[in-house]
């Protein structure tokens, strides 16, 4: 971040149908507790302000009933415009076309992608598992460096080859664009990105007050090999 | 768990106004995915059916509005009979008695202590954070060893002196009792209890797949020395 730039305050979280919890949670636990010290605002989005479930076709079809379901705040048309760091949790859900409803437009309209003219105040997108997935099919992530999850990579690299996708991973960054690999990644990957903005003494701050112990070296991933993404 | 006893499948969590989200996500998505593969209930019990909000009296203060919402499928007045496994988030939200309201009486008719005659099937009790905090105004850990939040520890102590509390743990086991430290310690126990109850080779692979590395040592824990409770 340049140091003219003023800290962000403004963030969104992408919700759709199968999304993973934790992919979610795990970032914005972090910033829910940053919020107590610096103003923050989160912006949850989703097509329809419907409360958005994790539940996917493959816990439908294991005969489970174990879901949680978010409310959003606003849908993907009326999105605030000040949203400056969008956080794009992956999942199962992604899979199936009718889940992401809205999600591609939104995203090559806020970052100016896919021929589509940037609309609002969109500096940082951050990518959990799959989610870096959703990114790509955007066009938001050619010609860029990223990784995802690593059970799912080889499903990823066939979603856009025009990405230069990175196996052995935690997360990558590229420019303002950082993509993690599977769910527990997200944290690791958060904790960076606040280090990178707000500071080391506040990440660790944050992440001793979770009681979470960070993985700081984002080429220190042993789940390449274990999930055969390499 | 004794092996005649079949592997549990009807799991509830808690929640009130102001819990901590990755308290409740971190154990959540482990059964989230557990559920793909065995047939598992989650029960999300509340005071009433409205969404539970995060959101506490500090982030007030601090004039942000970062929280996020989940939706409870029943009350403690109308919970299943066949609860198994009560999973019990903390937060600061907890610290504030309105905030309670249900989930100590709750508690003592499920577990049947404070005069309380056992009501229902639950075999297991996990807290994360200051979860235990809650459990232990209940009575339900007196005489028991049991940990909490690092952070918070000595003002969870001051909320019943009735308990052996353990201030260096990552998780404590006490019988079916499992407690866990601050927020990510959650994860940790979640991934223990799942090894003793449903196998190592379950556990493993799911924490393989969240792409998460386990503190295995319950005793393994630098948060207690950081944050002053030993």
């Amino acid at each position: 971040m340049s140091e003219a730039q003023p800290l962000p305050k403004n963030i969104g979280v992408v919700l759709f149908p199968g999304f993973q919890l934790l992919d979610a949670a795990g970032p914005l636990d972090a910033l829910n507790i940053l919020s107590l010290t610096h103003p923050l605002n989160l912006s949850i989005l989703a097509h329809d302000l419907s409360p958005v479930s994790t539940r996917h076709h493959l816990h439908q079809a294991a005969g489970s009933n174990c879901q949680q379901s978010i409310v959003p705040t606003h849908t993907f048309a009326n999105a605030p415009d000040d949203i400056e760091v969008l956080i794009i949790p992956g999942g199962t859900g992604s899979r199936k076309e009718e889940n992401l409803d809205g999600v591609i437009e939104f995203l090559q309209k806020r970052w100016g992608s896919g021929g589509e003219e940037k609309k609002g105040a969109l500096r940082w997108i951050l990518t959990v598992c799959t989610g870096s997935a959703i990114l790509a099919k955007s066009g938001v992530l050619d010609g860029r460096r990223a990784t995802s999850n690593k059970k799912a990579f080889s499903w990823v690299r066939e979603q856009n080859e025009k990405v230069e996708w990175v196996p052995k991973a935690r997360w990558v960054k590229d420019g303002d664009i950082w993509t993690s690999s599977g769910i527990a990644a997200g944290i690791d990957m958060i904790y960076a990105w606040l280090e990178e903005v707000f500071g080391k003494e506040t990440a660790d701050l944050l992440a001793d007050a979770s009681e979470y112990e960070r993985n700081r070296d984002p080429g220190n991933d042993r789940f390449a090999e274990r999930w055969g993404a390499v």
